[in-house]
């Protein structure tokens, strides 16, 4: 059976080495020294200002909203994880949804300024995976119109533009270390800003608003990531470059086999890319299924990311998005992950050819 | 150095026996078979209806508010922990405090009827150091004004009440995994209710309203434990017994002790009991101070559970309630956890009895 990815794991022993420094300090939540050593070891590596490391990557999310004492409409891209709706709904705001580029598969910056209306207070975009928003278009807009900008950068650890981290871009940063993810925790996530008195609020959110003991700054609940989560990002650090190389192989690697055959996202220039997902566009919804028929019928489990588009969800129910719901219906992410075999995505691009040109 | 708990941890290996499973599944996240089983040894020990675990335990109180659509006010204790009354406020609503039984620090149902209004839409209760509310009482209040009852359980693994377990009790209740606890997960928690119908919702809401891969039932965001963490909780759980044994044997050493020197909290009758913590109340907040400055020379750290009163806090500024800010003001939780000696309770006892009658 092949999936559209799988967990990379590191040696177990490796893993158990680092908790044993949690069982030694009797200490397995509440930022400890693993947590502590995570935050340092990927703010050194991509040079970024401030990180907070969270239980997953939603809680970010949230935060972050909160945090920016966002009210009323946030624009948003109907073509993300149900996620970045779903925190804007949850936190009380309204997601106002903006088409996206059929060529990159971002929120298109040309579209947004005519849905601000008043009751704008934010924009929150999705690195769509992990390929960066026009964020100097989207700042210029920001800034214009007095408006927040949190990007949802789940997809893109390790992505740089304009050779910066892209996690220093927009008022916050957020990312996932789900365990489907090229870096990850198991589950885990976290929020970046340069904005020191910005992180120290996201800080205090994230801990029950805690100053001390006795004393509270204000508002918080509980996005606190444990030790054995954080073990576990500490386990995989070592074995990041050997995993962007290979997925760089493999991602080229269909590109090379299915073009002419298929859409492939384009990926903005000046950015270090992460190879993060392979998805490809098909010409039609039929085609589309009938790929994922053939693949699965050789247990092969490629997934529709992102169908549904979010503006169609029932409770959801946004304006029609024509690119975004055109892309989700015939887009297809492809199995791509560490040890997939280079066989198997020969396989993988032999079926898809195959069946295409059998229409 | 004795503080006022310390995290109990099976032996490593037996961790990373368990751990070794998911390894092999190469499965991480996303109700892993650790997380099913741990659930399923929970529900079946504690003759459980319905179990949901969860990344933390304050995630649980929001997806309760959430999912019972509570709005308005939400009536609840002062005497908690931070999260019971920051739940409510992130989720929307507005905490009107009911003040505590001096006796028991549990909310006072005599007090609770006075403070419904129309807005009122649930009462919140905790049950303080695993002390069981006056449950009868409560669902009396409740049905009578349709109110919908959440009780915050968070130290009550283990309790039952009338033969029953705490957790049955409440639309919902919620408990708390956190490594502080008697039962721990790392960092974790979970939700209980009765109602399958309510729990097929609060599942959807802790997994993105999720209906399979392309579909979904409603709003969620994303509360899942990871099984790195049920795998805390499944070595943790074969040393429950010994761990309550112990807790109990020392809890009560405390008792003779201190007896006659400092007030204890009534427990409940009817209900079995955890020991989950040991807090005792002086007569002044001075000998209070006295009693936790000559501990702290001796590197013992009791804590203040709990210092403030949640009404007191600045963002909060809820009415005046003068019992819990009494009892809040006396009140200190001892050292009190499984490797704890004999011989320290006696010291920390002799200490306290010293100090006491120095005065």
């Amino acid at each position: 059976m092949i999936n559209v990815t799988q967990t990379f794991l590191p040696p177990i022993e490796e893993y158990n080495a680092i908790l044993k420094r949690a069982w030694e300090k009797k200490w397995l939540t509440n930022r400890g020294e693993l947590v502590l050593e995570l935050e340092d070891k990927i703010k050194n590596k991509y040079h970024i200002s401030n990180i907070l490391a969270t239980t997953n990557g939603t809680l970010p999310l949230q935060i972050a909203i909160k945090c920016l004492e966002l009210k009323g409409e946030i624009i948003t891209t109907p073509f993300s994880y149900i996620a970045t709706t779903s925190s804007i709904i949850w936190e009380g705001c309204h997601p106002v949804f903006v088409d996206i580029d059929e060529e990159t598969f971002n929120i298109d910056p040309l579209k947004i300024e005519r849905a601000i209306t008043p009751k704008t207070s934010a924009i929150l975009a999705t690195h769509v995976f992990g390929n960066p928003c026009k964020i100097d278009a989207i700042a210029k807009i920001a800034k214009k119109h007095n408006l927040k900008v949190i990007y949802d950068a789940a997809h893109s650890f390790g992505v740089s533009y304009n050779n910066q981290s892209i996690f220093e871009y927009g008022d916050v940063s957020t990312c996932s270390f789900h365990a489907t993810k090229i870096f990850h925790t198991g589950e885990g996530g976290a929020l970046f800003t340069k904005d020191k008195e910005l992180y120290n609020k996201l800080y205090y959110h994230h801990n029950f608003g805690h100053k001390g003991a006795l004393d509270f700054h204000g508002l918080g609940i509980n996005a606190k990531i444990s030790e054995l989560q954080a073990a576990m990002g500490l386990a995989v650090f070592p074995y990041l470059e050997a995993i962007f190389e290979r997925r760089e192989s493999l991602y080229k690697r269909y590109q090379k086999e299915l073009k002419g055959s298929v859409q492939f996202q384009k990926i903005e220039s000046n950015c270090d890319y992460n190879y993060s997902y392979i998805p490809v566009v098909f010409k039609t919804e039929k085609q589309l299924q009938d790929v994922v028929n053939l693949l699965n019928n050789n247990h092969i489990y490629p997934r529709q990311y992102f169908n549904p588009s979010l503006n169609t969800i029932a409770y959801i129910n946004g304006d029609v998005m024509p690119v975004s719901e055109s892309i989700s219906s015939r887009v297809l992410c492809l199995p791509l992950y560490f040890d997939l075999a280079e066989a198997q995505v020969l396989l993988i691009s032999n079926l898809i050819r195959n069946c295409i040109s059998n229409e």
